[in-house]
């Protein structure tokens, strides 16, 4: 099969690969029909985080062609949803809604393959994978799907991590396509001023799009005066941070009020928790990765239906020869998010 | 007055000061009947915090002798508990219920007097001092009360951030008056398993006595992997850390199951989070000075009606002359806590 290579830094072509089989009797095989580009995944095309060289990406939605013999809910036609995590359903972790914990699990391309290739061998399909209901998706309501595989469920998992309650006021640090996701995330719990910080004229119409009722542009020290004027000095009730880096951890927790907690999904870059302001303003943080399974039968329905529209986010799209110029883009910041039409359903 | 003045690491003593007078309108003057010594004044004793020469303490309850022109609900001759920190109960962070947080509050001694002496002006009085119902109470009942002005409203605290449920598994790090405390808050809240972190054979009486499950001797990797086994691998439901060291914290974070949080409340000194491995592991940790005054009337009628003794963490009592030995005492690690009686109801 055809699939995306990391070789280095600023390098990902794509390749001839070995066809995915079964080797574990809970395994399935995934034909890919569309995959994302993550913005964890340009921490390794910028040389920021160390990464082998091999298969890369793990945001995918496809078809199932083939199942091992312990298989039993999921079925050979399925079309599915893959979060980025493996996971078990049965453990302690994932029975506690942490699947991206799972005592069994893992994450791609630890399987051996990556998301942004033509098939994928799955561990742990029946805890693993989600069937979507229906057939005959429009290409946006696909996009959205493919949202569900990570992204839109990170968003989420900062508003939750973040507390986001009904009627409060949320800042979102990141104008990417998590800090975006985040946004429709809070704005579906009912969160009513929503403060998004951002300099990029089509990042804020889109934040404005999701529900986005305040942008501030500054950055650092200038942000955090912003926000708290907009909150008359007290801060927001709830802080999500879609960013990692040192900045964006140290302006979340700057802008929470008392109280509160920030919400991190950033994978975390050089940061430094400042815990005696977090210990004199009782500001927590609670954070890291997503349990991406654990939220997608909460979420589906309102992608399905229509309600909520995470796959604008894809604003670059291509097929799989076109990975490169897919990393590129986003790179650049020449695109939000990069989507990859691999396959057909 | 008689008052405890820090003189320089190492050294309290007792010296005449100004007796407190009324400055502001909402001032009240207190006659202090119980003081207590913090954990936290032992950072000052010890030279491990700056402490500016003067008076000290923040622990205590006692008599209203003079009340401002315009304090309402306060009237002379009542009996109160004073939170350590001051608050006006109608801030935004007061009314959100983080009272150690007040915009117009402050933290004794920035009031002019310290808890350790006779008497005390209480800025704010109407928002900080809250009346004690009854009159004639038992010592144990007395001592009891002093702790709703710090350490049992900070342990409840720690098991409030910690996110501590009816049912849970819950760590305890910190076999101090606060880890104590932080049973009996657990226990309240009908946590049905508490591991403590303790080497002392006589906290380790008092922390089965408050409704420790079981008790973990080891530090550092010992404690983590009995703490592991303890919970068959999965880490506690909760984690309470009360004792502001990095061990502690480092510890905390490792026994904390994902998707749980640490509540802390020990003043941090020199901990560095692990934010790497706590967003691997989904371990939020959320903490700081206790909204003691939030807390009151929620802990106060257990207090008062005997199903929690929490006075039983006193266990060195002197006079307000004996300060020197209370401190002592507790650096030495012979008292857990210590009390002075320093005048009469």
């Amino acid at each position: 099969m055809r699939a995306a290579v990391f070789n280095e830094p600023g390098s990902i072509t794509v390749a001839d690969r070995p066809d995915p089989v079964i080797t574990q009797p809970t395994d399935a095989i995934v034909r890919v029909v569309l995959s994302g580009v993550c913005g964890s995944d340009l921490w390794y095309y910028r040389g920021d985080s160390p990464f082998e060289p091999g298969p890369i990406g793990h945001e995918l939605i496809g078809v199932v062609e083939e199942i091992g013999a312990e298989v039993r809910k999921i079925k050979r036609g399925d079309f599915v949803i893959s979060p980025f995590a493996f996971s078990d359903g049965t453990c302690p972790h994932c029975r506690h809604g942490i699947t991206s914990a799972c005592s069994a699990g893992g994450f791609y391309p630890s399987n051996g393959d990556g998301g942004q290739g033509e098939g994928v061998r799955v561990p742990l399909a029946d805890g693993t994978l989600v069937p979507v209901p229906g057939s005959g998706h429009a290409d946006e309501t696909m996009a959205s799907l493919l949202t569900l595989s990570d992204v839109l469920a990170t968003g989420h998992h900062a508003a939750v991590c973040a507390d986001v309650k009904p009627g409060g006021v949320v800042a979102v640090v990141g104008d990417g396509a998590v800090g975006l996701s985040g946004i429709l995330a809070a704005v579906r719990i009912g969160a009513e001023r929503l403060i998004v910080l951002s300099r990029n004229p089509v990042r804020q119409e889109l934040a404005r799009e999701f529900g986005a009722t305040d942008i501030v542009e500054g950055r650092g020290e200038e942000a955090i005066e912003a926000v708290r004027q907009l909150t008359r000095g007290v801060g927001a009730d709830a802080v999500m941070e879609c960013v990692g880096t040192a900045q964006a951890m140290q302006t979340a927790t700057s802008i929470a009020r008392p109280g509160s907690i920030v919400g991190y999904v950033g994978v975390p870059h050089e940061i430094e928790l400042p815990i005696g302001d977090m210990f004199l303003r009782n500001v927590g943080v609670r954070g890291g990765s997503a349990p991406v399974r654990a939220y997608i039968e909460e979420l589906l329905p309102d992608v399905l239906e229509g309600r909520i529209n995470p796959g604008r986010v894809f604003d670059f799209t291509t097929d799989l020869e076109g990975v490169g110029e897919a990393y590129a883009a986003m790179n650049e910041r020449r695109a939000i998010k990069s989507l990859l039409h691999v396959g057909t359903v």
